[in-house]
């Protein structure tokens, strides 16, 4: 039993099949093939407007690749101070954009305020050479704490940052998980409210290895295809990479993944809170819960061989738990007996 | 019927099964997992020595990572004026070394020669700040025109190679096609005839999208898991990448995928031997063969929808045709009497 | 009368005249010249060691080849949040690293303290190849704010970086202004405390554009030279910029430069003690003064053509003074009198 | 007597009493001085247009400078294989550029030919990612070998790139030399046939360190104020670069210095003319002469401690003499007797 992360699960079988069905026949290379047009014509018609797609097979890859098109290497990007992309991509953004800045903004629960971005755009000089420029603002859906931006908070921030003449991106290695959740149309918190170009994430979502660059304005993926093959990211049998997109977005499949990893969280939220001395880090919004658990409950639960991640560092009672689609309600039970069992032998202890 | 890339195959049943079976558990993501440590334990098996193995996805990726950790920004990197590298990367060694020099060095059937590189060498200043600085030879095996390197011949240019204070690579997209006809131990054409670091190439052998890395000196790794990580390669679910490699490797797998390309290119030669005016580009000694056909051969073979590369460019008689692993003799002997009897009718026409 | 930089002042005649007699005569160019020669030897004495110079002509240009030799690409550099690397340079370290991580520290006065940094290293994850690396500190001295590190909190920082393995470098735009203060050798606030390579600066202290990267350890200038060319900073009558470091340098006139401007710097001080409602910014211990003036008062001096920067911003009543070797002390005295005659106009306004 | 490089000779006079000239006054840094209003002003006027000036200190910084303006990191720059740019700038241009590829065009007397480069656009795939893209064309007036082109060669040349989409670069590190001689408007050799972006020098005619990059097109240069900082290229005392140019520019001076320098070539060409078994490498047509000398001379030259360049490597009789500003009819007389004494005795020996 492993809440490690997301990338602990196995592959629904859905995608696996999908491989298989694009193994049954020889197609052209490098992505001129049906099963990428196939891929293509889903999201459009999930996100209802005519993107340009942008397949890769990591998360890194992909955050990387979309801020390199709309940041040039003397800009600055915004992010939340606990962003993947500053905190767990080694530099990959500043690779690809040739030495753009990251800039870190603080904010409550993982998230990006109004104020927080208005603050670090005062402190900027636009067109003052000394001074590396504003260019981009990347947010996480669902953020690094499990939590969502509201598609009118998105919509404000977005506005904001284009008033300021910069580009939108968003993380959304756990898009999905923020769309179960919010119960929108996938366009309503993107280029609705403002977003320019999205890493829609599926890897964390049951795929093997696949990620999706969306060019909401098309006109920005102009260097884009360039940009990939340099990065070594360009399958030359693409067609897998594409059949695991298109297998996903097949008959809703990616929702009802990331409903079933939700609603998995949300019941553990709910045994947790059975759990005397029990705090949450950050309001459970998505997949993933963050708790500061008892004396003696996480030493317990490692010693049950249960997964997760000390959040709080080694050792530390400040835990996290991620949920996927795989997750069975038997499974959060039982970690919230095993919990209950070593907080109850703890209190003695 | 499709002799475009040894790209357009489909993928063994043995590696989806391999992916299946590497599914059936949870996994530690970022090669904490036990179908990487196989794949490392199998390749070190193979070529008989203490590797360290970079997992990525494309060739282009290995390539690009692989010399990046043996050439800075001011080397120059000496390959074959047709390589792979240098022709058909987008310029991902540029990027990935952030901004060296491929020189290309002319030479028959896609092969760089001693003198050739003695040569080039000759015009370098060692040590001279105005100059690029002489860092990595890199020779591909197979090469860009189907042809080999000899053992000895490897030996002699990594021996000049070293001599200048130069690393060497190997870009080994069709490594096993070259195994497969030479019919030397790996090691025999690698580090002990001083290649230090091998892109080894399973996608065009097979896999849905794997290759390896491969630092016979692993001193000289020591950058390898930062660069790969900040080029966006470091597969969360790296499992599925290493049970490809695990699974081509097992049982020789991968020799014999290679063997039957190599043995339908020769099946290919000795039929295009019967089409008069025919006349191979370059020797055939893996599993491509690059001929110029007779007049309207190869427009009648197109009309056939049999896929092919024309070499020459669009519209040439100069072709490449690809065979791989699931090329069967029936599919040669199909080509071979559409072209017969296409260079009929063109005698007629 | 200009307060606003210290690079708004002329040129000491010593420095025009060694450039003439560095005319007067034919010499190699790229620094095989007898000046050259002469700056080094220079150098050595003045610190006293065996150290490797290198120049160039602008102090950014100093900071970011020196920040390349000691930080990989995915390195990260901790420096102070207003250092001038990471506010006033538009990404030059980041562009020859090669896209390392500029990681702000906050701390008083313009200072990192020994808490910041260990604060800040006990976040980072050596050998973690999700995570850019620990690499450098730079320091400051004297800092943005115009304040000194005293040769043992130099040595405590250092100690704490190069116990976490980095690499220190000293950004000494007004090096010369820290020594005529401190009164130490110049040896003592360096390579004896712990700096690996300093970035010596005389464009602020006289030069008309002269700065030197000295590495302490020769060895880590071993890719210096190629990275210089590759900036376009290799200057082919070097005889020219060398000439100004070892005017500079020669018979004490750089300390004594900055001994002058240090000393008006803190007869200003002394002269704003006198004017009613006047703070000080941070504590004045070079050359440079930080004051919220008395409303009117800036307004007042800017009205009658003095220059001075708004440190708060335009408009702003906190301003900065920069001093300089040829500041006089009767320019200071008509900068107070002028600044006493506008607060009482406003305090009786 | 040094004929070893243009940057072998002293400063005029008039640039030093410029650079003092500058220097009586305060001024503001970075280029808010009235000097580097008056240099731009000179260059709107010598070339007859509203070109933006970037003034750097050396021609490699201008040269890396105006391709990355240019030129996308997957962009091919096309130029001479003796071009200074891949020959003798240790790959500032792919720095600069962020990972270029320079392409090297063979051709007689350091010249590219219509034929040269229409034969390598043949081979280029114009938005195909698999391949660097098109980006640039770069010719050096005068060349490497001292030559130049014709205005008629230019605009050809200018055409055949501009219909390929190509910006234009020029590299006139001698540019005053082809001007003298070929007695044109700097426009008619430059944006008149289609010149988007020259690297004017001054440094190899007299300036102590002083380039201006002049975009043609202002559109071009939206980018330039940021590359330049970033590659630590901006003086903050900008006024004693710029002084040198508008010194250089004012009365003709530039050319008059120029126009002397390339009298003396010529006197030296005519000269060797007496020396029998004297070859010229190429035509002379600036301030360079490439010659190989009968047996004995270039040793007997050396041993009398007259400077110049082995062209064909240490010890050959294949020799360069540059000429400058400097050079008087006396140097070059004395030169000759030397040569025909050591010839003469050569022929004895």
């Amino acid at each position: 039993m492993n809440f490690a992360s997301d990338n602990v699960a196995s592959v629904p079988q859905e995608i696996l099949e999908a491989i298989a069905v694009a193994n049954q026949s020889s197609a052209m290379p490098y992505g001129a093939d049906d099963m990428t047009a196939l891929a293509l014509r889903r999201f459009r018609e999930l996100f209802e407007c005519e993107l340009a797609m942008f397949a890769v097979a990591t998360g890194t890859a992909a955050n990387a690749l979309a801020l390199s098109c709309i940041c040039p290497p003397w800009g600055e990007i915004y992010c939340h101070e606990g962003a993947h992309i500053i905190e767990s991509e080694c530099g990959a953004p500043e690779f690809f954009t040739n030495g753009a800045k990251l800039v870190p903004i603080p904010g409550e629960n993982g998230k990006i305020t109004p104020e927080g971005l208005t603050q670090v755009l005062a402190t900027t000089a636009p067109g003052n050479p000394q001074k590396t420029q504003p260019a981009a603002l990347s947010l996480s859906q669902a953020t690094e704490c499990g939590t969502l931006y509201q598609p009118d908070e998105i919509h404000t921030l977005a506005e904001i940052a284009h008033a300021h003449g910069l580009k939108v991106h968003m993380d959304g290695a756990r898009f999905a998980n923020a769309v179960a959740t919010l119960a929108t149309a996938p366009s309503e918190i993107t280029w609705e409210a403002g977003v320019d170009v999205l890493s829609f994430g599926a890897t964390k979502n049951g795929a093997l290895a696949a990620e999706a660059v969306l060019f909401f304005d098309p006109a920005l993926a102009d260097e884009a295809a360039f940009r990939r093959k340099r990065g070594g990211h360009v399958f030359s049998k693409m067609r897998f990479l594409s059949a695991q997109l298109a297998a996903s977005l097949a008959d809703g499949r990616w929702l009802s993944w990331a409903t079933q990893a939700n609603a998995m969280a949300e019941r553990l939220t709910q045994g947790l809170a059975r759990l005397p001395g029990t705090r949450l880090l950050y309001p459970v919004e998505a997949n993933e819960v963050f708790a500061a658990l008892p004396d003696g409950v996480a030493d317990g639960l490692e010693a049950d061989g249960i997964g997760f991640y000390r959040w709080g560092g080694p050792g530390s009672s400040e835990v996290r738990f991620v949920t996927n689609w795989q997750t069975l309600p038997q499974d959060i039970d039982y970690l919230i007996d095993r919990a209950l069992m070593h907080a109850a032998r703890g209190g003695r202890g």
